[in-house]
């Protein structure tokens, strides 16, 4: 849960990061961006900023700030109905992004965020700069990090259904509540 | 048909183009920039320079930049097997995009190529500047024209089959032919 002046200042903040990146975006857009804390009430440890630019039947494509050392929670999308599964390719705009996905462990500049071991199991470790790019099969558990400077990130994929996600943390809830303060 | 000189000329004009719009791509994109002339030999007048950074079986994301006035010919995108036909949203980066699609004549700062009436049917006009999309439906009918400036874009699709689509001019070949000087 996060306050509503709390959501708003992640907000701006990210949609700065998001123009500093070189991504022009709409005074409208700058106001959609969802900040995502995964019900677990520590954003800016376990968390995303996430601006939809397009969202159909067929196809999505989003923009992901993340702030320094801010890390997206392991997470896969799964089988829906015909659909196999979200097909998702992240293309790194700014900043580095480390990106966790299954393979030997060779983890060398990230971390799994304390005491949350058990919830990131993914630990073959890829590090993407600014023009680089890697695509997720459907299914395929993943989480991401940003380095110290921070990341601003696309994802294109096939149609999002981010609230079937499937999340190794129990505890998630994909939906963020907004508390009036 | 382009010599290979016009070519490889046409290509880091467009990768200076994309660069300058404040996308980040790699050298070894900038050299795959397709240089597409319609087989109609004038591609300064209608052409387009496309960069593909993204093509699977359910999504393509590709870079268009079109030189100022420069006009990509009418085409639409059709049903293949159990494919509805593409869908695709274009969204402008730099400079500004008239999009002509189905509708009342409006046309007003666009012009169709000299001698190549019958080509455009479309002349509805849309003044699309950066951060502002379109999508357009599987089947529509489409034309683009950057203005003076010239035009960046994104194009967000489902399923790129571009030696499927159809073109009004029927002259049109969509494989650009290279003639070693």
């Amino acid at each position: 849960m996060l306050t509503k002046s709390e959501y708003v200042a992640a907000q701006n903040r990210a949609a700065a990061m998001i123009r500093e990146s070189g991504i022009c975006i709409t005074d409208e857009e700058a106001q959609k961006v969802e900040v995502a804390d995964f019900g677990l009430g520590r954003f800016e440890v376990e968390g995303a900023q996430i601006l939809t630019l397009l969202a159909t039947e067929r196809i999505a494509v989003k923009i992901v700030a993340l702030f320094p050392n801010q890390t997206l929670p392991e997470h896969w999308h799964p089988r829906v109905g015909e659909d196999p599964g979200k097909e998702e390719t992240i293309r790194v705009v700014s900043g580095t992004v480390r990106a966790y996905v299954p393979g030997d462990e060779n983890m060398s500049d990230g971390f799994v965020p304390a005491g949350q071991e058990g919830n990131y199991k993914m630990r073959y470790e890829l590090i993407l700069k600014p023009g680089e790019q890697i695509t997720l099969e459907p299914g395929m558990k993943h989480w991401f990090q940003a380095a110290e400077e921070g990341a601003v990130m696309y994802s294109f994929s096939s149609v999002a259904r981010d609230v079937l996600d499937g999340f190794t943390n129990p505890d998630i809830k994909r939906v963020t509540e907004i508390k009036e303060a």
